[in-house]
């Protein structure tokens, strides 16, 4: 069925992100994925064609748009292109947020521009080792010295752990206080102290880096607190709907992007005297999948939508993340099986989409999480 | 998340049929379920505060409307209610539009009172013994023979079959025409030659006939044939997609309804020392399922507003009846499981939903159909 | 695969079953749907060729045997032929050890022959409304009184509740003592105070009834107390594997005919010019419920050989049972669709065995007891 | 339950196996990953020890036995040890039977003792480019010069391609005469004219190399034709049985072993205050694991025992496979699942798993082919 989301502004944006990314990411692809990220280069032609910062104001350099369609646009046509741009959507639409919303016009001035250009690439570390998405076991310190917070701990699973310019770190300022202990710093990657953490190796996404960063006596000025002290679970809890919805639109947008590959696929492989989309199984197969995916984009839609009024709860959030993520492992799974052999051949984009997927049902909150918001929130 | 298809005017009629349901159909359906089919008296009650002819032009009794979600919200109320009055919405659904799109003034005069009414319930008599949904295996006849045709032959899986008063049936005209010599009769079941058969004992939907017709030289005046001659398959064809949707309404609505009432169940069902709803598996299943009809009801309201825009391609609605009766499956039977031992036995909500539940996938088209036609929508 | 387990003794009784269930259930059985239970000429007929009291020893009627697996054959032939016996399975599977293992010869004398020989039809009670599988919520009690315990409470979800002459009743003899304050009495019931409560209405099974029972004031000898006051707990638990171990063959037995009768009904239904065998996802759909049943049957003859040399272990059981009714459920549901909507109609056997399939993943301990059991057992 | 399959000198072999590969094989594995395959070295030391040739006969360097339970054990621990040990599978388990039984004394004096020693590795060549399982489309040439056939042609994902000495080629060697047509050659891959391609990057596997192979002119002598000239399409039908037993065995370890690191992960896993082991979802979710682990275990060995005695049937074989390698995929994704975030890290052996798993219900024949074969062999 017809998406009614977008708007002839959106439709534009789409045909310029289109051409750009099979101009300038396409060829050089391959070495990302052999290098574990893409180069500093692409981040600064993205960021001068105005797609890094849609959200920010224009006196910083940016689009000055309000309309989160912007980066949908982006995620989908970096699926559709065959490209796992993770990097990039943590810096549009899991980082922006905090710099945007929780800044003073000093830290914004001094971040923002930088931002836009793609000159500072940022990420988010929240997670340790051993404490996963449990806020409570928390451990790293920030204790204030002066004009200074003295940081120590280290934080894992960090995507663009290697690249980053801007860390938005989670740290505990007071760890007798539980959740109201939590502060958010953003630490420039050049402060003595800040040590990067060997790459971590991934089944899939082999064209964004993932990264444990430790921090020894590592002295953040206090001109870098994010917001409030002591208020930093409740901007991360803030912000989860959003990363949610993001990783919704990037699992859709794979999973409709298998099932249109393929379709091609089957249409030209010869098989026992016929191609493979002649026979019934292949047919069965990919209308159920093609129904999967109109659902999720119908529950999809209907979710950003309701983000883009401000109305999307936490709960919704973790029902898209669910079944979007859910519906891309099964979607890719089925369509990998039609290829045949070649679904296990890494040059063939189901093979990379099938180890690209495996972790999306895991990070950000995996399915066990999104389950235990959904029944709190249907009354159990 | 919210829904936004209703406006004010649906949600009176809403509750104007919520309170009708409860008293004039919950208190009467053990014995609807007993005799095999709600009462006439139901129907004239129906009939008399404006459900049955919603969309008949005014003058001859109808509520003049256009819209189809006033059916819809029949269905969902009766799923609300615990009641499958599918009988109903053949009656509203199904058969209507024929009556609506196909007939001529004097046609529409003699019979939309009625039906506005409920004096007159109506089915439609397609499937055959042997034939099923093949229409090129239909052998019911009919001659014409001066101002009537002579109609010989048998149906099957006829919903209203025992209680009808008006059937739409589809017979061949030209048997050596194929599809183009199908053609359509409103045969009015005083007719002499018209015979109901045997009803069929079904594994649930206990309140709703099912039954077989035969015709023996059976004579129909040429007045009662709906449109053209030889036009038969277009007209059913052009309905299939109201009538899919009709389904994955009911289906939609009594998955949702198992949900409701699954959660109140383990709310208070105790278990081991504390409620059923308190067990992780519990939460986690519930949520699945809760999410699962997110979706299904997001798919289903899109294509709902298609349908009023009259956008709806067959195509869409194979997609929205396979997702939707396969998720009633999925979801009732996880609630059934849910009530333990209780959720076997009829007297439960639960397990009159198992058991309605399972002809879904199969009717009017069963997944496989629906699977086929969805892949020669995506070009395979 | 080839099956191991029977000798020849055992394909010689295998013959008989087969025939007996020909000539004298398979025409009367749409009659014991109707009344809900087999009726009591069969029940002697079966004593008399000795099916039902294989393992009582000859000189109480019986046939002396040690082996299971004559139980199985009784099972799988029922199966075989169409017919749900749940209750005869509850006498010979369930109910027998009881009877066998815990009696004095003084009770052997007096009940064993008459449940050799049909006369006496037997019943275990041990769910009560609201307490479920929880032993430690039951509620009846029985409190000693010179020579008779006097009864009080009631009883649900008994099998055989309605015919039943002997009932092994679970009874609280000290309520403060929790698992060790349980104990067995063999209730004759025409006792004054035993009452039959009514009949529960089944989504299946029609043939065999599911009763509540109650007792008021109920006058038990301490003659009828079966093993030791207080051990109840303990019998209980020990004879689950085989009762659990009975559902599984069953279960299995059904899944395996589900696909024979859909084999051959495939092969001769037409569909489209051709029989829906010939299509490929009919070969798919029961190729993979083959496999299915193939791997239940490895396992579960594994199992019964096991149980043969008195080492299957309660875990698993609790697999086998697990396995095998999710299994039915899944193939016979498959195999149900393949019927198109014949699969809905009560008269062919693929829809009374799926009305009859789904109690199997509760009763004996739900698809959830028997993960918790498991996870016990691996060391969770 | 108990495996009654082997006896204590399997038991013994089992043993030094394990200690075998927990020395030497899993120190270096790292490397292997890197370098895509095992060295040389390992192949030399597992000749010495016996492992390579236990059914080639004593004078030839072998072990002299018959039992196919030697190499089943040489498959469950390298599971057991973590380990993708694919290509010593194909040597041992599918090309080993092809020197064993087709050839003369001439050739068994010629390449026995090689194979026996690990001098030799061998590989088979069957499927080629756009040809994939149907032989009919197969293209490479043998064209009969004197004494030698000369080839042209290609093949692709052959398994040893880069490190196989002895390569058993699949060719037509009369293109008019279909299956008849086909010949076997064993190529000795210093023969002018052969050629290995590129190194084929798979989604996991990474220890075991897969490759194309190219043939210009390539003059191999009659001397090394298998069999007879024409039998080829027999031979290697004849064989499959085996080889796809063999992917079931593999595949059944691997899930079983997925079961139990993942307990042992759970246990000490803490989150939220306690271990992850301790939720009931990682019960519910192992113990389902736990079971279709068990039930895998049966069917694989109730086939085993058949294969020993002669009596597995293709059709057998083709279940087996299915159940066993979709069983895989299942059990493997949840218990990555369960890994949370750490499950998507290539260090821990559950990434491994799930990565190494994709590919087995592909090759040898994919799940939809095993369909094929059984539906074929239920009368479909």
């Amino acid at each position: 069925m017809h998406r009614t989301l977008f708007d002839s502004d959106h439709e534009d944006f789409r045909s310029m992100v289109r051409r750009f990314f099979a101009d300038r990411a396409v060829p050089r692809y391959d070495k990302w994925m052999e290098e574990g990220h893409p180069d500093r280069e692409f981040w600064l032609e993205a960021g001068a064609l105005g797609l890094l910062g849609v959200q920010i104001p224009e006196e910083h350099g940016g689009g000055g748009e309000s309309s989160f369609l912007y980066n949908v646009i982006l995620t989908e046509e970096a699926q559709h292109a065959g490209l796992a741009l993770g990097g990039v959507r943590v810096h549009t639409d899991i980082c922006m947020p905090y710099f945007l919303e929780l800044t003073t016009p000093e830290q914004q001035a001094r971040w923002l521009p930088k931002l836009a250009s793609g000159e500072a690439i940022s990420a988010l570390a929240m997670s340790e080792p051993g404490a996963g998405s449990d806020v409570k076991a928390m451990s790293t310190r920030a204790v204030r010295d002066g004009d200074h917070y003295v940081v120590n701990g280290s934080k894992t699973f960090i995507t663009n752990g290697l690249m980053a310019d801007l860390v938005i770190l989670a740290v505990k300022t007071d760890p007798g206080a539980g959740r109201k202990g939590i502060s958010l710093l953003v630490v420039e990657t050049d402060t003595p102290g800040f040590e990067r953490g060997r790459r971590l190796d991934k089944i899939g996404l082999k064209s964004q880096d993932l990264a444990e960063l430790s921090f020894s006596d590592m002295r953040v000025p206090v001109a870098n607190l994010l917001g409030e002290e002591g208020s930093g679970f409740g901007y991360l809890t803030r912000n989860l709907a959003q990363e949610r919805l993001s990783i919704a639109v990037n699992s859709q947008a794979a999973a409709a992007r298998a099932v249109e590959t393929t379709v091609e696929y089957v249409m030209q492989r010869q098989a026992f005297g016929t191609t493979v989309g002649s026979f019934q199984n292949t047919k069965f197969e990919l209308a159920a999948c093609a129904t999967d995916v109109e659902a999720g984009q119908s529950l999809l839609d209907r979710a950003l939508l309701a983000h883009e009024k401000g109305e999307l709860t936490p709960a919704d959030a973790a029902k898209v993340k669910l079944f979007c993520t859910e519906l891309q492992g099964r979607v890719v799974d089925r369509c990998l099986q039609l290829h045949g052999g070649y679904g296990y051949i890494l040059e063939y984009p189901i093979a990379r989409a099938y180890a690209d997927a495996r972790v999306t049902r895991i990070y950000a909150g995996s399915s066990e999480i999104m389950k235990t918001i959904i029944a709190k929130d249907i009354g159990l």
